[in-house]
């Protein structure tokens, strides 16, 4: 079904910006209009995209719950990227690619998180399981402020053979883990580079572990000694933004 | 009033475990326990702390909303610290002074998940507004993953005083602020040390500003370029637990 639907501003204003998908209608509330919104009509506008005023009621009904901050889009499905597209964006920008691997991240919340801060890093691309994981969807669009409408994902079938094919190319996989052997500060991050990064719960499974080239963890002090999932994948993303900037 | 509510399983732990509050009575739902609720009612037996039996809907209603994870503690109130006990704990630590100061954090899910990656940093405690500043609630404390349990707080009048009063005790000021000169990576952090991060919409105010001694931008690709107030702060504060390890 080529058919999807985005609510909140920050979504439907980047999908609008990053032209990737066929954008049907845009349903808005016109009488409260914050400045913002001018911006993102005049886009629209620019577009040829139909805008639809119409009440907060209604807008709860066509997406199915209250937060849709009074909009919502109606659009084409997600485009999927390819690891080879991925790749392809990394030599047109003539930097050395730069890429994640999500393995089992089951929160929309956390995925879309991580999205925005690895656009943020400048990576490439995100490399998800088709099984198990959150799918790219609205709620992910709108935890990632909009920035999955920019980034490409590559869901995979196989995340252990995704990584061997990428290894063979020359890239590195680091897999950020808690009793990893290195600390982060410590690994080489400056070269082609894949990221690994687990689930809430369970961490990187054992089988993609195994692929890994080296395992690094955050420091951590304190008697709870967590991170949250989002905030380790930044931490990792940006050690390998501060060596990339040094090359 | 001193009374207080806390709900969700890390919260109530990590009360126990800190025991800075005297925890009055536990109430959880004893059917379904998990695993992880042995650990917690083996802690607060121990701590002579009463656990009394009760459904999912009773803790709905004492605490207000369906997120307590069938569990919930009566306890004293939050016990704020100082900027003196603060300093003292870098001291006792042999540590030189690691101190955040969070300039109008409005929304608690921030200031929780701020917390938590400030207390994984090894962050000596963190200073905030009284005024336009999310309390140490519940929620906070439910976003810190009981974090905050464990955290020392300040609340200040007047922040740039407080500030005043730090540099005069040898400490560095640095804002967290994007249109910074600086980008982070090239500040130097391995002093005493204290950050600032400013609230989601309006960064650090001008006068606070003006009592930094630097300005550090985290560097942004991509057409959004607006990390999470939450995933910069992290940044900036493991940019700094990075360069101390070195020294």
């Amino acid at each position: 079904m080529d058919s999807s639907l985005l609510w909140g501003y920050h979504p439907v204003y980047e999908a609008i910006r990053a032209g990737r998908r066929k954008i049907h209608s845009i349903h808005m509330v016109l009488e409260k209009l914050r400045p913002r919104s001018d911006k993102l009509v005049r886009a629209a506008r620019r577009a040829g995209i139909p805008i639809q005023g119409t009440s907060p009621q209604q807008l709860t009904v066509m997406v199915g719950h209250k937060r849709h901050q009074g909009i919502c889009a109606k659009l084409s499905a997600y485009p999927l990227s390819s690891i080879d597209v991925i790749l392809e964006r990394s030599e047109i920008g003539g930097e050395a690619p730069f890429i994640l691997v999500l393995d089992q991240i089951v929160d929309p919340q956390n995925f879309g998180a991580i999205v925005r801060t690895a656009h943020c890093a400048g990576v490439h691309g995100v490399i998800v399981p088709k099984k198990n994981s959150a799918p790219p969807s609205g709620t992910v669009s709108k935890a990632s402020a909009g920035a999955l409408e920019h980034m490409h994902i590559a869901l995979v079938t196989n995340v252990v053979n995704a990584l061997k094919d990428l290894k063979d190319k020359g890239l590195w996989i680091g897999g950020a883990d808690q009793h990893g052997r290195d600390i982060v500060f410590d690994a080489d991050l400056s070269g082609p580079l894949v990221i690994v990064v687990g689930g809430e719960e369970k961490g990187i499974r054992a089988l993609v572990k195994k692929q890994c080239d080296f395992l690094m963890a955050v420091p951590q002090a304190g008697p709870i000694g967590s991170l949250n999932a989002s905030a380790a994948a930044g931490i990792v993303m940006y050690e390998a933004v501060r060596q990339r900037r040094l090359q």
